[in-house]
């Protein structure tokens, strides 16, 4: 591994203007840089998930779809958006930044502009300043959480929300890089995070590469490390936040809250404002994607489950609001009684 | 899978009167019987984990002893208890069945016995007394937790603690299979149990070849489930209990506590008394195992935590008594207040 003492860019532009690309299949075995170039390969990239991470994808697409056409006429730009949308449909900011860079093919097309240089040139701005956007937003909340950034402080933490998940120093992870930088380094656990696990090959790998000490642990021992005293703080990133405060992240992420509670420790979640989604209202309206048998009952390629065992194996859970101490998010820092009372704000939430 | 509606046997005598194991390396793929003949064998049954579960290589122990010295001198059994209890030097039913064997060599060779048919019987017939003990043992717990066993009731174990680590229906798992031999048939939830998978690979076998309906989660998965309500009881075994009515048991039961207790469910544990040690005043006292780094580095030939990275591995972890709704024993119900008061006693404890 190089440790470069600063977190990995995970997207961006290549040298050549293209979209460059930290293949996470390979993590954390060997680090190979990818520069799709067609629309295609693009697809192809995020489907086969070389770029993951809700953040991360949605800037890759942009990117993505910007560098591919660099003279694109307004129809092929719907027609690549629409390739690239059906990559991974549940992905929100997929969606969103798709969405952002149609609009500026079609203002050109209803201003009667057929396409060409311009329409590149304003593609590629809309998808760096999408990228831009990604990266403030995870200093702000690296910014946001250096309060509890105490020197040598034990940080528990679960998944993948760090810089391999976005553009920028990533969410959960941000405050972690923001002290690093200021000489005030923690000491991170990292749950490997079954089945797939993200917290073992990700964020172990991402944590040392920047100089920041990790301990990979089993998801069972979260409790047995609470209890050591080891850890004065929990950090987890957000897939969604209901309205009520409730909120929806990789499974395993409701049983930290709970050990959390149990031993007094701060339960924090780190996650861009843009998640809370204020037309849910809370945890049980929130659809849980259920995923496949398979990725608990093969490993390695060995079968470890029996034929005739059911498996269960949602992608992620709800934490009840009640068992938050604080949201960190790129706006400021969010605290109970939930909904949300702004406690140090940036930039006012919307009403 | 044979799909037998019985528990499985784990270790026994085999047909031709030798020791017979199902080896459980090949679980859950494969069903393998082995008959290790020599002593040599045994001890490559036992290290290699053919066998694994306490109370099942104790038994493994006594019958190989037994069967492979058939016209024994007591010297000899001397040396070969020497070379078994080498095989698993933590486990604590291993020495204490090769001790009650060395006791009858032992009182042989002070009778001026020089081994031969007279000893070789003896040895055999304690070996079969250590078996049917542990049989019996496990029967006891099974109808000890009756209470417990409505028709249709969802619960939650972790690890093995079953059939497969015993001689008998198992510890944990007793309860359920004595219920479904009464058509009260539960609904298990395993947790697969990270790192070595023995809920996922052993459990869930174990309980589906019986016909008792299983569901594998991975441990983070448990915290869902419960605040779900389809588990109304939580049942473990013991590798330890401590005067206090502290539990040492498989790394990951301690987190499984905490979230009963904060959902209102039973959290039982299943254990022979011979696992409550009086000379352990506490679970702080316990002495915990810390495990290969590999276990949790390397996943199917391949490397999934970077090379950087700390690894935390300890095999058990301490549940507080003040956690334990009861606990079920060969010789009845034990309820808090721990140290321990008897509810339902078979057989008084010793004081």
């Amino acid at each position: 591994m190089t440790q470069t003492g600063t977190p990995v860019h995970a997207v961006g532009w290549s040298p050549a203007g293209g979209l460059q690309l930290l293949d996470q299949r390979a993590l954390p075995e060997r680090e190979v840089l990818l520069t799709p170039r067609t629309i295609e390969e693009v697809a192809d990239a995020i489907r086969t998930l070389a770029v993951r991470g809700a953040p991360a994808i949605g800037v890759a697409a942009a990117i993505g779809l910007a560098s591919s056409l660099p003279r694109a006429t307004p129809a092929e730009v719907e027609s690549a958006a629409a390739l690239l949308r059906g990559t991974r449909p549940t992905a929100v900011n997929l969606g969103w930044a798709l969405d952002r860079m149609l609009a500026v093919a079609r203002a050109a097309a209803d201003a009667g502009d057929a396409g060409g240089d311009a329409l590149g040139e304003a593609m590629r701005a809309e998808a760096e300043a999408i990228r831009a956007e990604d990266e403030a937003m995870c200093r702000a909340i690296g910014a946001h959480g250096q309060p509890w950034m105490e020197p040598g402080i034990g940080v528990l933490t679960h998944c993948n929300a760090g810089a391999l998940a976005t553009a920028g120093i990533g969410t959960a992870l941000a405050p972690l890089y923001v002290a690093h930088a200021r000489g005030v380094t923690p000491h991170v656990f990292a749950c490997e995070t079954r089945p797939l696990l993200q917290g073992a090959r990700l964020t172990a790998w991402e944590l040392r590469r920047a100089g920041i000490p990790v301990t990979v642990i089993t998801d069972g021992m979260a409790g047995s490390v609470l209890a050591s005293g080891a850890v004065a703080l929990v950090i987890v990133g957000a897939d969604r936040i209901a309205a009520n405060g409730d909120v929806a992240n990789k499974v395993g992420t409701y049983g930290l809250a709970v050990l959390a509670k149990h031993h007094g420790v701060p339960f924090v979640v780190a996650a861009p404002w843009s998640t809370v989604d204020l037309a849910t209202p809370d945890g049980a309206s929130i659809e849980i994607e259920m995923r496949a048998r398979e990725e608990l009952t093969v490993l390695g390629g060995r079968q470890v489950v029996p034929a005739g065992a059911e498996v269960h194996n949602p992608a992620f859970d709800v934490t009840p609001h009640t068992l938050i101490t604080a949201m960190i998010t790129d706006r400021g820092v969010l605290r109970p009684p939930f909904p949300f009372v702004v406690t140090s704000a940036l930039v006012p939430p919307p009403v």
